[in-house]
């Protein structure tokens, strides 16, 4: 039994113009990675705006400059910045979304064209590229002021806009325009709402209050000047991927565990309370098994392997720059190999810190080699992990709002991954920042990316209910 | 004070036919590792057939089939069997030689065009792709029996012929048809003489009596069932990577000792005649450190590092395919992985007792792992190491034509690399086999590929003089 408010009531009457619209949207092969699709992410920019000018909002569309990309240098997509109602007697909430999309093509293994937005009936499945990721999420927020609108209900906040078109590739300058705007238009904020994540299963509503780090290492051994045969100097040289994998097998064991000296004696240690919050999560180890597609996850206990994804570190090896890769059996003796790995970082590990404790332990164990190879280690880029308080009003007016929605007390969770710019929002504004998602499984979305119906309709609902949430749980909380 | 007979006075006074002869060879760009170039191999199949029936030789031109490569069905090129005199009261020498070349452009780093040959007179170098591989030296023995003709020589020993088009790229149906033709056209052959390799330097001409074989290992592990971002599922499953970096570090130290129980157990124990072959050969550790462009030579022991070339094994890791290979930071966990490495074998290693022992140890130190992953071991392909008798006639024949021509006793060596057909004439016709070298130089031939105007007269000297001395000495070992 859904919000009974009137806004609620229109949106769950006025379905079919509303997945008109995300349609629309999804139609925009709005690609940021690719410059050939660069118009389309302009194009889609400017829809946006139009939509939210023609709901009221004052909307400042800010250019980000030039960039270089597939040999061509080409304009960034605009930031979206802007606001709806400045009533000081108000809350005011920053929502974010992106307008871009990741490539994608239907040969990559999908059942509808990607840019075609496909209705299927029997399930009740949107599918589209966008449609969950971040669109459908867009699109929420603009249902939610129509739905005032058309049923004459006062927005109980007053709105901030930040929409980027560069997302997927990389944010470019984002974080330099929030600093900025901190002062500026975003100075008023009391919260931030992303919207831009997924539930943890299919079932149950998540609220995310955390997001892992990242510090990726790119470590080059070097010893040759060139390829060499190996029939010819094979045990004549020292092989620079001998020593890589002498070094590379020292980093973590084939449990997970870290093997650096000091990485894992940084980790926040596990209280009670957050332990609970672990086991009440509503996701079975099978669901993980099925997700990841074989038995292979390294704990057996559903709290574990949540901790393992969401409070604790991991180190992964991704791959190899400079060797033989192609199938089949070429003798090279590599001259010059980059390994690459990364570590996701969780609180309070310090991506600067965890280089300096990675290039020491990597420098040691390559000398102990005895090696005439010459070592060079560099962190190729590093962000901080994100945690945020649950107890906060933020927070508590999402849980209200999901329980009246969906009749269910969500999942609080943290993510595996990184989404740097909400960081940058909870270090620039100094205000809560929350995760309120939308799709549900947060599993293998890369191809036929579709949002269900009833996530796409009740999630705007419940983004609705948050906002008068938030503005009753404010005034309490004064 | 090369050769005085009169063939070898008639090569040296005709250096520019001769030359003129591989210029015309080497512009036909007879790759056989692309199909867009097969129509250029059967060219100069015809050329050579052509080149040698001039000379008076019977030549059969056998079909060897159709071929699969990017993605057409071509005709692979012929290989030429043949004869030069029948006289029952000479002995008979098989050549060998392949008319084929590897891939080559101007753009990996070549000073000329590689099917444009070019003399550069200050240095006296002859340019071009298969120059010294392998076109030169077949050039050697057109140049070696015209000049017999032309001198009214008679040639001291019967010639057979065998000039395959494949040997660059598999040298496919080349073993089955030896097989056939040694109760066939190869019958009455007494030694053979393959001239497809190089001197160990660049001062003192080699003759070759090892090979190294080997054994060429895939090693797939594989855990989810499509790769994972290392965000969302890093910590939670057990990764390909880390098992196959923790298996791979276990397979030789950096070193270069294997560490696969049993390999070195099966080499032969080093004579302490044959210590001293090696620190007969002329060449310095500062030759190999100039060759390979650093000083990363595991010894510094000039026998030492001869030996753990030609007369040790060795196990070099080649890379990985279904990683992360590219430029960049890619958070990707792979989900299958294949780590490719190979073993150079020597005497007495054989390839399916190193399979067995590779597979034993690798499954023994992947169950130690704990790892979820499952793990495949496979043997891509297995070949045996070749030593031949340098006490036999043919060596013997040889030395003293190196010796007349260019006034130095020749290194003995082995070769680390492979040239399988070797051991399939030795073992198909039960005679002695010896390569027999043209070119100088042993190291860094893929770009700028040369022939020394002297090593190609003086080498063509010296195959005539070794048939010579081939009749000579046959007689009196009698």
């Amino acid at each position: 039994m859904p919000s009974s408010k009137p806004f609620a009531k229109w949106i769950q009457d006025n379905q079919a113009a509303l997945i008109a619209r995300l349609k629309e949207a999804v139609e925009i092969p709005s690609v940021s990675g690719d410059a050939s699709y660069r118009k389309d992410v302009h194009r889609m920019g400017k829809w946006l705006q139009d939509e939210l000018e023609k709901l009221g909002a004052e909307i400042r569309s800010v250019p980000m400059g030039p960039q270089d990309l597939d040999g061509q240098t080409i304009e960034l997509p605009p930031v979206l910045v802007g606001s709806l109602g400045k009533d000081p007697k108000k809350k005011t909430i920053l929502v974010y979304g992106h307008y871009d999309v990741q490539p994608a093509l239907k040969s990559d293994g999908w059942k509808y064209e990607p840019f075609e937005f496909y209705e299927e009936k029997e399930t009740g499945r949107l599918y589209g590229r966008g449609s969950t990721d971040d669109k459908g999420p867009i699109m929420g927020w603009l249902n939610v002021i129509e739905a005032h609108q058309k049923t004459n209900t006062e927005l109980p906040v007053n709105l901030k806009f930040c929409f980027e078109g560069m997302e997927e590739s990389g944010s470019e300058g984002l974080e330099e325009l929030v600093v900025k705007e901190a002062t500026g238009e975003f100075a008023d904020v009391d919260a931030v709402c992303i919207s831009d994540n997924y539930w943890l299963g299919t079932d149950t509503p998540a609220l995310t209050y955390g997001l892992r780090g990242l510090a990726y290492f790119s470590v080059q051994i070097s010893g040759p000047a060139a390829d060499l045969h190996s029939g010819v100097f094979g045990n004549v040289v020292h092989e620079p991927m001998t020593d890589l994998f002498a070094i590379f097998s020292k980093l973590v064991t084939p449990q997970g565990k870290i093997l650096v000296p000091g990485v894992n004696e940084m980790v926040a240690p596990l209280t009670e309370d957050e332990r609970k919050l672990y086991e009440a999560i509503n996701v079975t180890v099978a669901d993980f098994e099925s997700a990841i597609g074989g038995k292979v996850t390294i704990s057996e206990d559903k709290a574990e392997v949540l901790m393992a994804r969401m409070r604790y570190p991991s180190l992964s090896i991704h791959g190899i720059e400079g060797a033989f890769s192609a199938q089949g059996a070429k003798t090279v003796i590599p001259a010059s190999v980059k390994g690459k790995f990364s570590i996701r970082l969780v609180p309070d590990q310090d991506p600067d810190r965890i280089n300096e404790l990675v290039q020491k332990y990597l420098k040691d164990e390559f000398e102990k080699l005895g090696s005439k190879s010459t070592l060079k280690v560099e962190m190729l880029s590093g962000g901080k992990p994100w945690v945020a308080s649950i107890d906060h009003w933020n927070f508590r007016a999402a849980k209200k709002a999901t329980e009246t929605v969906w009749g269910k007390t969500p999942d609080f969770t943290r993510e595996g991954g990184s989404i740097p710019i909400t960081l940058t929002f909870a270090e620039a504004l100094q205000k809560n920042v929350m995760l309120l998602p939308m799709g549900r499984y947060a599993f293998l979305l890369s191809t036929n990316e579709k949002i269900d119906t009833s996530n796409y309709i009740l999630g705007s609902c419940t983004l609705g209910e948050y906002l008068h949430e938030a503005a009753a749980a404010a005034e309490e909380s004064k």
